[in-house]
């Protein structure tokens, strides 16, 4: 098994590559080898019982050393996040989709040789390529009317990805992330910055500001879920995607996984804070923000992924094991990044 | 009124240049001048009132005077079609995706000149970005998952279209135009030929294949009504397009309308034959044509399409006048054309 990682240098390309160097393994093969691709060469995990190669580039002119002859799995992670694919239209534009031409490409190339097995690509998609707002509870089928530049993006890679796999270039599968909550690191600019500060901050000791009212609910998703969802998604049938009573052929066409997240309000996250650490939700001081509420209020909050779930995607954990997970996984490596004391 | 065409020396595109000639207004406004762009040098349409500019050139590379200053409104019609885009997915992509990209690169900069007003982009987008076959009725809000490269293409143009709209760039309306019936010329090899051909070759007395059986049922609109619907998107007001009770304001960001075509049966469209040129519909010979019946059978055979109504996009005629409208705008033509004697 034979593995790329674009964007692995990334906030979720490094913990897929740290999760395969632990198991070793995905879909019950043997890892032979694990490549890392991104703008500088990314770290190689720890303690790999396989080759890990690192290989710098621009998505757009992608090195023929990123997707090597044999692969068998490629996560297309590499992405401008919404709030610079908004800033920066051509930028957006440049890696979101001729980025994933770039890959279309590739596998093409790779796919063509005699004997060669279009490779599996796991992309990672958003909630953002949908539009709905808080009174939204989205189906399987729902349309992306996205609302932004970046889920513009994202859905119409989607469409190419598709038709690659109906014409065998590759074999997709679009997983439409939630907001990932609780991301490590500082509050950055993203509009969604707030549905992670208002946990992991209290939890390093710290304030955090809530820009929206309480009863703001959103549809997400812990780092640990989005992983297992990612290595899912590489393992899966894809010739079960359409197979479903009353599925039509339209069905298998379709490569976008609705992530079965979990829909949460701010006071039920500040709650599951509470539980994990009592006291800590006091450190959240609310100071309305027009502009931010503005843009995540246009979010759905909530899907009903059912499709996901007859696919076999793990359902969601809790909110206080999501709170638990953060403290588990990243609250030292957060603290040590930024200086904090123990 | 300052107008062009890419794609004016198609069918469409001389049909839209005729009718503006004939009119010489637009949305109750006089047309100035009008701008011609295609591979070749569109041929000027007769008597125009108004200057009429030839430009010849690659899509991709879009001339700066294919697009001059003060444009009000630009057709997009230019594209690689269904046939060609399967047969050939460079091309496909190339014109269907970065030609739409340099569209939008072209408005941007208008549009970012001092007093300047973003231009209407109105642009024919297919039927062929959703699939549903032979029991589909879809709603407005339809996914659009195409089975094809042509309806990815055009999918993934909208998107990109409605982005470029929120973001000011242009403001645009996409037409999802039925197959095109009866469409003038020979029989050729898109899947659909046939939908033309058993209504024009027996009006040429000549006999024309029939490849599925007489129920097949299509979702059709003649040339004439797909004119007047470009020329209703060109001076649609587009802040009345989220305009509805129930609508999120997900609808307001999908510039999409699916057009007000008519779902007839094979059997209908004869029967409408016969009507106007009794006999005729003897030169229809059924020849089962598996390839043909499965690719055409992916295409929705109906709409409902409330929204295009709302917005006062015109019915559909009757399949009667439909085949009128033939005899009356093409059947010369296309005996001359082709060599036949009258």
């Amino acid at each position: 098994m034979q593995i790329t990682i674009l964007g692995g240098a990334g906030f979720l390309g490094r913990k897929v590559a740290a999760q395969l160097t632990h198991d070793g393994s995905l879909a019950g093969q043997k890892i032979t080898s694990l490549t890392l691709f991104d703008l500088a060469a990314p770290l190689p995990p720890a303690g790999a019982p396989f080759p890990v190669h690192s290989v710098a580039g621009d998505i757009v002119d992608l090195p023929d050393d990123a997707i090597p002859p044999g692969t068998d799995v490629v996560f297309h992670l590499a992405a401008v996040v919404s709030a610079a694919a908004e800033a920066d239209y051509e930028l957006g534009r440049r890696v979101n989709l001729r980025g994933t031409d770039a890959l279309v490409d590739a596998c093409r190339r790779l796919s063509s040789a005699p004997g060669a097995r279009p490779p599996r690509v796991v992309f990672t998609s958003s909630v953002a390529s949908f539009s709905g707002g808080q009174s939204a509870v989205l189906a399987d089928d729902a349309r992306q009317v996205p609302a932004n530049s970046y889920g513009t993006q994202k859905a119409a890679a989607e469409l190419i990805l598709a038709d690659a796999s109906r014409r065998c270039f590759l074999d997709a599968v679009s997983i439409r992330l939630p907001t990932i909550t609780v991301r490590p690191g500082r509050p950055n600019k993203a509009a969604s910055s707030f549905l992670s500060s208002i946990i992991r901050e209290p939890l390093l000791g710290l304030s955090a500001e809530l820009p929206v009212p309480a009863h703001f609910a959103a549809w997400i998703a812990s780092p640990r879920r989005a992983v297992d969802w990612l290595l899912h998604a590489a393992a899966l049938d894809t010739s079960a995607i359409g197979e479903s009573a009353g599925d039509s052929g339209a069905t298998a066409l379709d490569r976008g996984i609705n992530a079965p997240g979990i829909s949460a309000t701010v006071a039920q996250m500040l709650a599951a804070l509470e539980v994990v650490k009592p006291g800590a939700s006091a450190l959240v001081r609310p100071v309305a923000d027009p502009d931010i509420a503005a843009i995540v209020g246009t979010w759905p909050a909530a899907f009903a992924p059912v499709r996901a779930q007859r696919l076999g995607f793990a359902p969601h954990e809790s909110l206080v094991d999501l709170v638990r997970a953060f403290i588990a996984d990243d609250l030292e490596a957060t603290r040590r990044e930024r200086g904090l004391p123990d």
